[in-house]
């Protein structure tokens, strides 16, 4: 296989960026920035995510088998970044960020513009990243866009020239 | 769940537009638009794809085991839309579209800037779409972008103010 052609023909692949969330109730709280997602079905609303095999984030979602992907907006660019780093829970917060308890327990970041709330149906554990598939089983709209909703998230090509994650 | 909320949420999910096909070898020959697709690992690299469960094209990626994901450049916008409707073979070419013979058997799209070719490691039938696990094997740039990759890519957004697959 040609390498160069493979990174470039799956870094072709449009990312919005996320802020992935689980609480397992015993003190454990996963907040990371993950960009490989996409909904799977309509019926039941499914969506799988990509997350590092080996992260903290990866062993509360296995373990409460429940999650939260905050949409970010264009203005949070910042908020990205932020939860490339450890979570640091301090006053009532995550990394700075305020949140609510959502139904399945996963934080909701009151900043993101929407969220969707998952329960864990089938994990695929194959690769360096593994495949989590969620129902969706609650939203949150704090912000509705003003256009198109994909129009409106933050993109993996807004956080820099040469940011990528995959290929 | 409040399905407003849901669908705006769900829909906030950006998406390149793909042409997945695949040859079972015995005359049956898959060629879809679709757009629920992620990378989910760099090693080895996975990706997903999300196949409605009732049609032809997920019959024949289940059969054959193989398929390839054939990215659409932004001036491809009628491809997208010719590739939802049924396969024409006629004439050496797809629908109308050229093709060359990938190293699975899938169509490689003479056309398309760049494909790849997975090998389907899982599948996870769940939903009105299923969920095809598939390792890279092999990777095509016909015309390798200018810029960023994933700016070169035909998007969901670019068919149409009220196009949307997902939500």
């Amino acid at each position: 296989m040609n390498a160069d052609a493979k990174k470039t023909a799956l870094r072709m692949i449009p990312y919005g960026i996320y802020i992935l969330t689980a609480d397992d109730g015993k003190g454990n709280v996963a907040a990371a920035t993950v960009n490989w997602v996409t909904q799977t079905a309509f019926a039941p609303p499914l969506v799988v995510v990509g997350i590092k095999a080996d992260s903290g984030a990866c062993k509360i979602v296995k373990q409460t088998r429940a999650f939260a992907l905050n949409m970010l907006g264009k203005e949070h660019k910042g908020l990205a970044f932020a939860f490339f780093k450890p979570v640091e829970l301090k006053d009532g917060k995550i990394s700075g960020q305020p949140f609510t308890k959502g139904e399945t327990g996963a934080p909701i970041l009151t900043e993101a513009p929407a969220a969707v709330e998952c329960r864990v149906k089938h994990i695929v554990e194959d690769g360096d990243h593994h495949i989590v598939v969620g129902e969706v089983v609650e939203a949150h709209l704090h912000k509705p866009p003003s256009g198109r909703p994909d129009a409106a998230i933050l993109e993996m090509k807004d956080l820099g020239e040469n940011v990528f994650y995959g290929g």
